[in-house]
């Protein structure tokens, strides 16, 4: 097997044509799967904001066997199920070190990290994000973020930034319509 | 009775004119009804953003004796109690087939499939769009939806683009005020 | 007392000026006190969206002993509560007949229609808003309503349009800060 | 000890440098640490939105050692809940008078008035504004908040305000990453 470690080449229609190198994506919740700005109500809970549109490009991700990996710092139960209900199995909830549960999931499906996109969008993401071959965020990402990502989506986090990639990379693998 | 079949003539005061013609309405519920953004309550609910100017139109179109339908692949009883309450009858909610769910809607009604509007934005509408007289989407639908839509909004789903169609419908008719 | 009907001057510095003579003020509800989308919770009650600027400005005026009304189709008894505990006393849920309801508050304070500022948002409101001096509505006001307000505030619905009104008319009589 | 009361010079390159003085941050929570729309449960409870990024920011402020207070003339639970968990303990609600309890604050930590920064939005803060050494607001203030802020963020209440100064006071002290 070919080492195909990506080189981080900016041209942004090669890039494209690299996508359809994408064997796996990994995402962040929030302020990627969901929106950066959530509701708190009345017990203390945080109330998410997601696309309804991303969560259907993850169901057809997940029945187009790629492997689909979701990463949070965060532990709500709530989200688990959700996601799971699209056939999203890999959810890594509380994750205290995002690098070690990548691994973990690269491992599981026998995939090389220049082969996964990641999405992330805040400073716990850079170590991941500089590990991949396709690390991306969405518009509203942290100027950081923004730096290290070979694309950045039009789209912000919790609308659309998730279908966007995944679109793309299913398009050109004839695997979206 | 002329079999008025439209022609897809895009030219946009053409179409006005023929929005006359329209004798039922039918919406998707995600992204045309309601935002195509949700948040999530803590027990993994779906919480669903709707206009009510548009719930202020569909209780006219339904007064004015328009078959109102809404079809959506999701099951929601929270839904199903809001659109009942405003007069909508034809619910069919967890909707595996958008085709045969109207082919029963325009049975009922006995009405044809050319003068029925249909407003949806993603893939799963382009089916039941084809078919019908009048597709139209909200500003944000999806490119492949907007490509065949004959009319597309200036507002976005679950922001008044229900009310935009219908208004212009019933202004036609001089059913609106 | 001289009747002080207004004549409908739309020369806006005029019109500022003539503010001064606001007595009274009587608000809509949704899309005006709240934004004109609503969410949906699992119980289908829906949960209404609006400013904590216009809470402060609605318990000033209350405060400086202008007579202020809330007059809404909807049922909804956390509104109720809401606006209570923020000093408004004269909240009309689920009036059926706007003009009457009005008729009553401006019986209860003996003040004339042509002292009252009105807020409103869409056809509903249009009977209403011929009756009084100053007719205003928010910038995503429907078009009829907007026709006929003399004041069109650059703030949206349930974004602080209620504010604006109250503290323009509260500074030119030095009762804001 | 040098009294170092700031003289206030607008010339904004020189407000950066002086920005690495600051020794304590004070905020507000509607419209600074939330967005000045809330939405009304069934219930009749406001529910608040805020940004993940000002959490973590907050978190990072803590763990830096900075005295961090938060007041607020409102009584809600559910936020001193969740700013705990991120590490602040000094939460003033139901707050009469800021004036009194960020003197409370001040003694607490033997810092002077000058050294710390405070965003607020509205009227009520405007007191409070006036002691401190680095008045700031979001984007979305009232105009007589930005006219006696020395910094106006480019961010509104509940969307990265508060990040926006943290970030760049720790920033200055190489506190950030």
């Amino acid at each position: 097997m070919i080492n195909n470690k990506v080189k981080y080449d900016l041209h942004m229609s090669n890039f494209k044509e690299q996508l359809r190198r994408v064997k796996a994506f990994v995402f962040d919740v929030d302020g990627v799967l969901s929106e950066q700005t959530m509701s708190l109500d009345t017990d203390g809970n945080l109330i998410r904001t997601s696309s309804i549109r991303d969560g259907y490009a993850l169901q057809r991700a997940v029945n187009k066997n790629y492997p689909v990996g979701i990463i949070t710092g965060g532990e709500m139960t709530n989200v688990l199920k959700r996601y799971q209900k699209l056939g999203v199995n890999d959810i890594y909830l509380g994750s205290t070190n995002k690098r070690s549960d990548i691994i973990d999931f690269l491992k599981k499906y026998r995939i090389e990290a220049s082969d996964v996109l990641y999405m992330g969008d805040d400073l716990p993401d850079l170590e991941v994000m500089k590990m991949v071959g396709f690390p991306t965020c969405p518009d509203d990402a942290v100027v950081e973020v923004k730096q290290i990502s070979r694309y950045v989506s039009n789209f912000t986090g919790g609308n659309g930034c998730v279908r966007d990639v995944i679109e793309q990379v299913l398009r050109l693998n004839k695997h979206w319509v």
